[in-house]
């Protein structure tokens, strides 16, 4: 029998992720604000575009949700008129949006309270990752939900793990977009240091590729960093969005986490030169501006 | 014919890559201001303490010089004592060492001076590296010089990497040591965030690892930082010597390097509670100790 | 005749403000969630206490605000409940609060748009000043609307600053706020590093003050930083919580602020170790703790 | 009887000073390692420029050195060819150049094996209170030298602390300099936030000024700052030498100084941005430049 998956969030990410469930042989009813996205959805097989967010849980035993941010989760989910309010005793709420593990869990409260069960399964993989049904998906909650959930989870990433109970898909993703951002932070002054001596940079990040220096940054994002191909990827203002969920739950939990705010404050610099729509890996500019030098070798 | 080379400094770096020397068929005149250090060389099969500094370069093609900081080469190269001033012409000096590219390239001028040429040639991998023969090894100066020496580096390292003229070595080893730092430093922060919200740091690093977020050090040292095993290593002493060389090059250049100088402050301060000798990953400590809580999970 | 001032939030500053209204010859209209705080001020002469947030603005030619955050002041003056619906058309509405910017103009607005006027006038001086009726008020609106509101300022307040157009006093208060935690952070560094000298931080305050080195926090607070008279005054959860709005006003208008950033993690750090009721001038704690030296001289 | 007085190092510092001893009725022994300098203290009445650094020595109680940094008072006092070895014993050394305190130190053992006496006493107050004889002075070393050397100090400044034993001055004047850097820093965050809002940054330097925001910088170079007119007064070339100091001091003590570190990698920048002779304050414009808004309101 035909298993229904409801899918709330037809952007850039979501899209793609529903068409792979489609192509895995679920029927999908989806929801989005906007009605290009809806229209998107509806020439795919398989798939149906509601025109109110409560018609997406009918007959639906999954309903995912794929949205911006922690508000819109709550409006979506929680609330008089969210989905926690309108959707079958039973049903499977899997939020694969990046929002703070506070709200993860307060969102899972209010499911629980209403007889449903809940997954927090944050993605990275970005826009790619999500066309080609390869996201690594990081899952906060209980065993048997995941143990139903995962045939729908494997139709769009390749790499599920399960962190811990409800939040902790989260709380891992907050970590590690920490690791990208410094990591990042790290590569941009190295080059500028060695741009500053006139090395080249190509030699540089074969040399440091492999050793304790390495990371999948500089294997993957170096070459552009390099050459200043700047344009496209994880942007900058997702980023940052993911840095201030990271900073916030730092300070409700009293962690000082001051290389991350650092790297915060730098990348706002990049905005206020135009880079919103640049990479995450752009920083480099604002350090190679900070020492007046082009920003490509 | 035997090749002789001298060697100078032989400490926990410089006496295995001796011992390695000797092993490969070079003949070892070595030197090192600490009589212990002479003795253990000279219970080596083909290699020869000698007690003046001066008498390391006696028939020597190649004169090795593995020491502490730049004053170290300083003394021992340049200056009116120094081997540059009693070494035949045609003599190929390879500084070793880690130190600061603007001091590599005043050596490197002062030996040219002489009729000498000169490589830098600064090393990671650290003791197990110089032990097994697999050092990184990062050489700046003329292809011809690096043609001669390649034989006697191949004895001590794995992976020769020619980064450019003279300087060039020890500026693509400062950088390297920007990113080891800079690493350990978000990985620090995204273990202690998720420390405070009571996730399983292992499960963390397997899920991070491979994705955006992966780098050598969460491979490498991850484990080691999450069950709180800091000794050993590279230790912080040496990650600090080398991360002053970074700032010091970088403002000789008026390039900021704000990540780093952070991550140097936070540095001292594991010093400061008697983590000197700690690994340079025992950084964790500091930012763990900021949020109050333990640094084993 | 008398004029009647409504006043919201009767808090550790609301209170002394409004008895300081009440002994200025005007009539109080005050309202506070917490009950014992109605009763603190129904006792107080020419002060009346009710018990529904409508009932505050009746009669009332002026209505004040003093409440703890942006949300507060959105859900008490805007939304179908709040008393911008319920004051009668040509009431000044004046919020004492410290808010973002952002809030302020968009409350503003909602006032406008119902032929309501508003005034921004957050203050400095804390608890003491409120009592004394000395606190500084930066003032954010139109001439006519501070020509009107300016006797009943001047009841709780000897200096009133015309900072410019709506939300301009907020702004103020936050570029205020952004100089007190950098001065002790400075402070707190250099208090610091004398200590690790063996020095006499009382003859350094004496030789600081007044030249290049000095502050308002190194006359006002350097002695009680030196004792280790770490309690009392603002708190450091205060001044977190305007450092949280110094720091999203920033990122909402591109402005990299790197120190203001770095303080608010240090602080962080005084939380974890249960410093919260500290005075923000605590910081050294942190800074002290870094070191691993006690913090008193 | 007249006194004599040594004094090595005639530039911008040392010249006015040499001319305030002179016009006090000191004769004046001058030498500088340039000609121009000594020429022009030929010219004072009262004050001879002698040609071998030796020569200062001769006759004088007191020798002062109004250096640039810690190598040239070595190289002056100390080693074979320095002043301790060529002065009579007695003899009062004042070094009033701003060194590290372990140089400090280092130089008065050596006087005092010896047989002389030395104070450390660095000033502040720039070229203007060179000039006007209204510098701050702070001493270290024993009472008995202070009192000895009094009266000549008193022909220099208006402003004489004795701040504690041998060195102590220097580590006075470095935490003076932590202070300075950390409110100019925190400062041109308030000014760029301000600017960023459409405020009037002479009205917010009033607000601050007086309150718990107040600085000797907000009083003296606020006006400077908000004009953009940032040249002169006291250079950020010499900021960051001081810095430096400062920094290897906490280094050599493992005393972290993450706010300092930060305004030093900041002022870099402006060097990079061709600012090293813009004054300290000028450290406004890297933030501005890295908000992208111009520096003048």
């Amino acid at each position: 029998m035909t298993v229904t998956v409801g899918f709330v969030g037809l952007g850039n990410m979501g899209l793609p992720m529903a068409c792979n469930l489609a192509a895995a042989g679920f029927k999908i009813r989806g929801f989005d604000v906007v009605a290009s996205a809806r229209d998107a959805l509806s020439k795919i097989e398989g798939a149906e575009a509601v025109h109110e967010l409560r018609d997406v849980a009918v007959g639906a035993a999954v309903v995912i949700t794929m949205l911006p941010d922690s508000p819109q989760v709550l409006a979506v989910l929680s609330g008089p008129d969210g989905l926690i309010a309108y959707s079958e005793p039973g049903t499977l709420l899997v939020d694969m949006s990046t929002i703070s593990p506070q709200v993860a869990k307060q969102v899972a409260a209010d499911a629980e309270s209403h007889g449903l069960s809940m997954l927090d399964a944050p993605v990275s993989g970005g826009v790619i990752g999500a066309e080609k049904g390869t996201l690594s998906i990081m899952v906060g909650g209980a065993d048997a939900d995941l143990v139903k959930a995962r045939p729908i989870l494997e139709a769009m990433g390749g790499n599920i793990v399960h962190c811990g109970p409800t939040s902790m898909g989260q709380t891992f993703k907050l970590c590690n977009q920490i690791c990208c951002a410094g990591n990042i932070l790290a590569l941009s002054e190295a080059f500028a240091l060695c741009r500053s001596q006139g090395g080249d940079l190509s030699k540089l990040r074969d040399a440091m590729s492999g050793g304790s220096a390495g990371s999948w940054m500089l294997n993957n994002v170096g070459p552009q960093m390099i050459s200043g191909n700047d344009k496209g990827g994880f942007t900058i203002d997702l980023q940052l969005k993911d840095l201030r969920l990271v900073l916030e739950t730092a300070m409700a939990s009293h962690v000082a986490l001051p290389g991350t705010a650092l790297a915060a404050q730098l990348y706002q610099s990049e905005l206020a030169h135009g880079g919103s729509r640049n990479a995450n890996y752009a920083l480099h500019r604002v350090i190679d501006r900070l020492a007046n030098q082009p920003v490509t070798g």
